[in-house]
């Protein structure tokens, strides 16, 4: 029975962490410094409370990091700072180029890497779906220990940054798009033309387009760094970062609306992005 | 029985002249320094040579600019000198900030001025549903042009910028995303995983979408300056313009299949864009 560390039980993280367990394995997690929330889901999730980060990397025979990309790297120092010496899953939204950074400081002291994405939303249900891509020479390790749960692990190549790369260009398109959509909406509405913009689209398209901007908002705050990845995975690859430069910038104008209770409507969304030029 | 000069019968603009004259009027455009190509696409059209530009300034009623983006300013400018003093309309992918500077242009010596923005194909046949938006206090003179032709005019408002603006949004999204879905493929094809975002994709977005890319290829050389102006229209209105600015760098890249005989493959559209980096 493997014993399976989760950085972290954010709400993603904790669907993970429970399809780990489905797998058979013993998870564990490090309460210090978590809020009650989080301590809540990890108990839902089935994850055991090991408290620290020093008895987390002592314990575990693998890792897995699941946290905003802009605390990846530091997650990543902290765990090899403390010597671990097993298999680091890196299963965050971040550019290949820092995931094969992580990869480094994780083997420097013997450990071994893989590098993970996740396309889809948490992993409560099999039938919603949610994939976790895997790379690297030790991906199989932790696809079996996803075997029969409710995220779909496979292994698409041997190489670290593949599963990032996949990730990277797959939410290019999906979260690109949603941030394009919201930007014209509010130039449309400054130039007093949405509505001729809307009748354009047509009803079918602006209705979609609305529930994706409306939906959207909840969840902006945390998506200015992943634009901001993205932005760097293009530029890393030769090709321009700025579609996702204005992406970051438009999400980070949303950023207001995290934990609203009820979804705003789009005018307001429009209004908060106009106010904020 | 109106006259109108036509400025210029590009593909376009030669299917403007025609309906125009579907409409009723006379067409006027003037030959001097333009392709063999251009003569015979007018003489086709139905439009009248008038040679000169100074004789189609003298004889028209009405002028109608239709061009690349890049050129708008210099036509109007042109105009304006040798003292037009009928109803001009300019019907380019411009910024509302640019249409508004070229209005002021017009106007300065007495003449009217619509503001113009088509969406769609050349208008060569009713079905296409090619629209003319029309905006200014002056714009129901030019819709009724069309009356009855393959061109669909409407009047959408009576500010100059409004057609603009609206033209720009449209295909803020149209373009911005065949650029964005261009630059996608050739990053997934840099990270070797270009094969695992289109099973991701699906076959019927993947199709779409190299269909899109292909089929831009050879039209790619003239949105670079469009892109700009969708960039300046979302800055005038205080949202980013990086989007298109990252989509102009796109189009720019591929500008070398133009007039090209073959659709490029798929492969050789990437090959493209990883090249020129």
């Amino acid at each position: 029975m493997t014993t399976v560390g989760l950085i972290n039980p954010g709400t993603m993280g904790a669907s993970v962490g429970a399809a780990a367990g489905q797998g058979g394995a013993t998870v564990i997690w490090a309460s210090t410094g978590r809020s009650l929330a989080t301590r809540e889901r990890a108990h839902e999730s089935g994850l055991e409370d090991c408290h620290t980060l020093k008895n987390l990397v002592a314990t575990s025979e693998v890792i897995l990091s699941v946290c905003p990309p802009h605390s990846a790297s530091d997650v990543a120092g902290q765990v090899a700072e403390l010597g671990f010496s097993g298999i680091y899953l890196d299963a965050n939204a971040i550019a290949p180029d820092v995931t094969r950074q992580i990869g480094l400081t994780i083997t420097k002291r013997g450990a071994r890497f893989v590098d993970g994405g996740i396309i889809g939303g948490p992993a409560r249900n099999v039938e919603y779906g949610t994939q976790l891509y895997l790379s690297g020479e030790d991906a199989s390790v932790i696809a079996d220990i996803f075997e029969g749960s409710n995220l779909h692990a496979s292994v698409i190549s041997d190489q670290i940054g593949a599963a990032s790369a996949l990730k990277m260009t797959f939410a290019a398109y999906t979260k690109g798009t949603t941030a394009l959509l919201s930007a014209i909406l509010a130039v449309a509405e400054k130039e007093g033309v949405r509505a001729n913009l809307e009748k354009q689209w047509g009803d079918e398209f602006t209705r979609q387009t609305h529930q994706r901007v409306i939906a959207n908002t909840a969840k902006a705050w945390r998506f200015e760094g992943e634009m901001r990845e993205i932005a760097a995975t293009f530029s890393g690859a030769g090709l321009p970062g700025n579609f996702h430069e204005a992406a970051a910038q438009v999400f980070a104008d949303l950023a207001k609306f995290k934990n609203q209770d009820e979804t705003p409507g789009i005018e307001e969304v429009v209004a908060a992005l106009l106010k904020s030029t």
